[in-house]
């Protein structure tokens, strides 16, 4: 029932701001989209953690570097954040979330989780964010029709990525 | 049915990503979101729709004004996408979005028509995303349980707008 | 005395840069001015204030959650000074001066209590810069025409505010 | 007279702002001012009008070259802009001010003229913000005691300058 | 001879910096680097020529769509030069220099390549700028010790790029 | 042996990417390059050093200025940085590498030192930092030809400094 009154209102959006449902494959103009980047700035996320987590010492070398990783976890986590909205605003039309309605929650979490691990230091957080990421990127893939594998990033915290099977 | 399937994967998620329903309402750490910045930021983009369909001559005089106008209509055009991901991936719950349920789509409707203003100059499409920000502003007070009103904005376009009744 | 001497200068300068008297209530081509920006980012900076103080705890969390008000305290009173210069630069003529004479000596006291409130947590300073752009605000809608009223901001820390009578 | 209720309303806001006279030449904790950063960025916003005018050719080889000058022409202005303010909110005092009353006209001149080089690509003010912005350096070493010198920019268009006599 | 001279005036550099030989293998505090997003960057530089050269038409919807191109174009050669500037000053040692001598000739190209990039709507130079970064790529994984391939980007315009074999 | 095997290098790409070394000297389109603006970001962060230093006292107003020096320091030696490398990636041509062979070293230096200095607060690494930077400056100006003397900056830390002798 409700899901009907969902598509309903999604329905009189479209023809109330003129867009329509046969504009949702376009794929033109759209620019080279590639949740890679998004996942590179998640693992960085937990790279910092960990690095925070390991230092040791006092004093203004201490302040340095625990105040540099804050700092980069920070831009890191909103990279993050805003390369999976440019995707999820811009490549993924309303034919895809039909498809994969799970996307908008996905989306929604992500978001979630890039705050939460902006907001903490807490590493569960920070592997459920790149968890989440990678589901995004292995739906991403599937719409474009490229199949993907699960492999170690080359680099700590060596977690398991979702690639491009190219 | 689809509908349940939905809220399962959300619940899904939620139990894997470690983050309990009973922090739905939790607004600490909020920050101050006001959506106001996101509408001037909307409103700016008809403006200089407007500007464009305005502007006469041609040679490096034209050339400076078009240029400017297109880039300030992008630049307000994604300051108004990312103050709207702010709120929606920040402030706004799972718990909102059971109560709202339109919500994450008038979000991705934003984002939508945030790409299709920086795309063309239609003045159609720079109305349509001022009504889908105004909308979403009113969803937003409602949450914080403060009463709007419709009012011309004090500045060309002079378009209606929504703001909390102070 | 000193008062013409002033102006002397002024209408030398104006001579010299050949910016005419007539254009001074010129807003063509304006943007869209609001000070509510500046007045959010403002408040923001005091409720940054308040979080700090009242955090506790010790180790990497406590450094987490410090580093990042005092980075967000940062940026807000940057956007707000950026705000204000905007308007004082753009919008602001020197009629408008003629007619205000204080808003000179009062852009110069924000700049430099959005310097203070930078430098310091101290929370006095954070209301006398939320004043200081409150007092601006009154003035900038005062030359719009548009009549003021005060209300208590919708989010905390709810200072009084200066907000248009629309 | 006016002059008089100029700083009266200065004094009563520093008494209500609690910024006491006593720190009006206090340094610490101050930065690294240097106007050339500005001297720079306005002679660079000159250059890019001279490449326009020179531009010749059409096509997207011209589209390409006058969006990039104009690009450049505004991002130099803006940044001018900046330094300047900076410079003004941070290491002028109100005691500066008294000093040299045509600081605060002189300021917002400069702010005027960065508008104005950016919404044309008129050469005469854009010589006309680098004479201002030179104005403003020549009153910055002055009140740090450092003597300066006129000579000509090591670069294209090549204009003469204020340079600190080190 | 020369390559002597130049090895001594390192040396004698290190002394002066006090930067250890010892040092040169050290990773550690390093981030996550990955020239893919130098890569991407370059790629969408030219799928910014292509969109470039295929627009047709007139009027303010082209001069939309040709500033947007262009601006992309710019932002994108630049996150490119950014990227690989960052690999190049904190990744790599003096002794991977040693061990790829083509390194500093390299990256110099790519620098040069990405202004050209900017300066043109040469297709020609962007797909030199391409392979310059993939070259970069190929050594960045080598010096990691992680093979690489050669496959086509899953997008627009499809180039043949270099991948980790992960 | 290994400086002919170099320039081949060079040679190849050259062919390869089809920039001819006929273009080597050619300054145009060349923007406005001026090293002082990376001078004084470099100072700054020697500045900024020094007074993290000097901090005393605890709790919240240490935290706040201790975060802010730290993150100044960040700003302006990733400042200094991009300066560098814009000239040298846009200003410095093949030729000048020919006949200046130890700037490819410097700029590496240059670029570790950067790091090094975000990396620490030893203020031995500052002055390294500045020197190298003045060394990087001294060549540029030659190539210019423009000579140079050496002075004391006018602003606390005070170091000699290279300037064009204008």
């Amino acid at each position: 029932m409700e899901v009907i009154m969902f598509f309903k209102l999604l329905e009189t959006l479209d023809k109330k701001f003129g867009i329509e449902q046969a504009k949702a494959h376009c794929d033109v103009p759209c620019g080279i989209y590639d949740p890679i980047v998004a996942q590179i700035n998640a693992l960085t996320v937990v790279r910092m953690m960990d690095l925070m987590a390991a230092l040791e010492g006092e004093g203004v070398a201490f302040d340095n570097s625990i105040s540099r990783y804050i700092a980069v976890k920070e831009e890191h986590a909103e990279k993050a954040k805003h390369e999976i909205r440019v995707i999820f605003g811009d490549f993924i039309k309303d034919a895809h979330i039909a498809q994969y309605p799970e996307l908008p929650g996905l989306f929604h979490k992500i978001m979630q989780l890039g705050s939460k691990v902006r907001q903490t230091a807490d590493r569960e957080a920070g592997l459920a964010f790149v968890e989440a990421v990678n589901a995004f990127a292995k739906i991403f893939w599937a719409i474009k029709g490229v199949g993907t594998k699960v492999a170690k990033a080359p680099y700590a915290p060596a977690l398991e990525m979702i690639y491009p099977d190219l």
